[in-house]
């Protein structure tokens, strides 16, 4: 967003260079200068595609824009790297499936010379494969006013649509979206192969739900259900929920079909 | 299907006249005509405005072609009154979400000199809102050989995708296919209004499914978990599995977030 001069790009740092964190190089190439970190020495082929050079923690923390793509488990680890590093006036973003505590541990730990917007990308590497136009994006203001010259461009320039709220208000609602949608998917895979034959459109729809979250990194049901705190009230009410209705249909289904109830 | 006039069409007769046999009548009154019966008198108005002409079951039952439209509830006293009036000849189809217990009840109780096709449209009016064209329907043959004929009249007239089944392998696929679906369904919409802003595309899927099949008729539900041999085994699968998930969850999430796991 910071541009230092006119003739060159604005620096992004991405940590973490993750499913992600490709994902964010591949549809801001074209507007950053990019370098990202990552542990693993795996990820060397993708960077050299992308055209990301790969340097250390510290080094991607001195960007003008530095993009947190970390998975929960290190986060906290990878935002001490980066306080110590990141220069005033830099703006920190970061991209998680989660972001009450994230953002605390961002507007705990970063120094007060940055600027902190915590977001939320409601869309993974399946659902972009065909572009990212359209996709929503959840946007929450921690620190500085550049939240709002950063919706701008994630609308204009990547055309994603901004839905502005608080780390809380996006918790509770992603609580259900992606609670339930990953607890269901993770019971039908386990029911086995499920029909692709003899099947009905909602079943059709089911399916598709499932199959855009089974490949999703374990970090992201992790973060889902136990970084989020409102994860377990929402798991322990559909579990509760099921189990009623298991009661409730063991019972009533006990009664034999006849033609004379009047129905 | 049978004409015994080539200037006439051939004769159709619903026995049932609910919301899937108003559906029926809307997109094969070009090719028959049609007349209906139901016990509600409620249907009278829907029966003017698709041309359809209410009348006796018995007189229904003398058609060239016999529907059956009517729940599972009254399908025997239905069968029983179509098979004291059914002309020798006479092609009979039924309709119902589920297929092994009705195919059953038509072999036995109706007249070898008819013959006999069990269907199930894999599509509700719901579904169908937009047209049938490519929609699937199953179709087991019962008695006699009219079914080859019956599937290329669904095929080129109508434009449905035609799966030849067995009542079982039907019931079976259907148990998973229309059993999950409506058993989550239920457990969503108990978990209250769910999110429509801050969604992921997944979420977005499962939430159109739950909306295709939550007006359902209850007559539907209770024919898919009662009437399927196979619906009480994946149910409890289900519900067996989602405890299971359930405990490993809270025992594995009772272990905390941590910066030193390796992972």
């Amino acid at each position: 967003m910071k541009n230092n001069n006119r003739f060159q790009k604005p620096t992004l740092g991405i940590a973490g260079f993750g499913a992600f964190g490709q994902l964010a190089a591949r549809h801001l190439g074209q507007h950053f200068e990019i370098t990202a970190h990552d542990p693993s020495p795996s990820v060397a082929a993708s960077a050299k595609r992308l055209g990301v050079t790969l340097t250390s923690l510290r080094s991607v923390a001195r960007a003008d824009v530095i993009l947190i793509a970390a998975p929960v488990s290190s986060f906290e680890t990878v935002v001490g790297e980066i306080a110590v590093a990141c220069r005033p006036g830099a703006l920190i973003v970061d991209v998680g499936s989660v972001k009450t505590i994230p953002s605390d541990i961002m507007r705990r730990r970063l120094p007060s010379h940055v600027d902190i917007v915590a977001t939320h990308p409601l869309f993974g590497p399946q659902s972009a494969a065909r572009g990212i136009e359209g996709l929503k994006i959840a946007v929450c203001p921690i620190r500085g006013s550049r939240h709002a010259r950063l919706a701008a461009f994630l609308r204009k320039a990547l055309g994603l649509t901004v839905l502005i709220s608080t780390p809380e208000d996006h918790d509770k609602d992603a609580a259900i979206v992606q609670g339930l949608t990953h607890l269901i998917a993770k019971v039908l895979l386990r029911m086995g192969p499920l029909p692709t034959r003899m099947t009905t459109k909602s079943f059709d729809l089911l399916s598709e739900a499932v199959s855009m979250v089974q490949h999703d990194a374990p970090e992201v049901f992790e973060a889902i259900e136990k970084a989020n705190p409102y994860a377990e009230t929402v798991r322990r009410r559909f579990f509760d929920l099921a189990a009623d209705l298991s009661a409730e249909l063991e019972t009533a289904l006990r009664t034999p079909i006849c033609d004379d109830s009047g129905r």
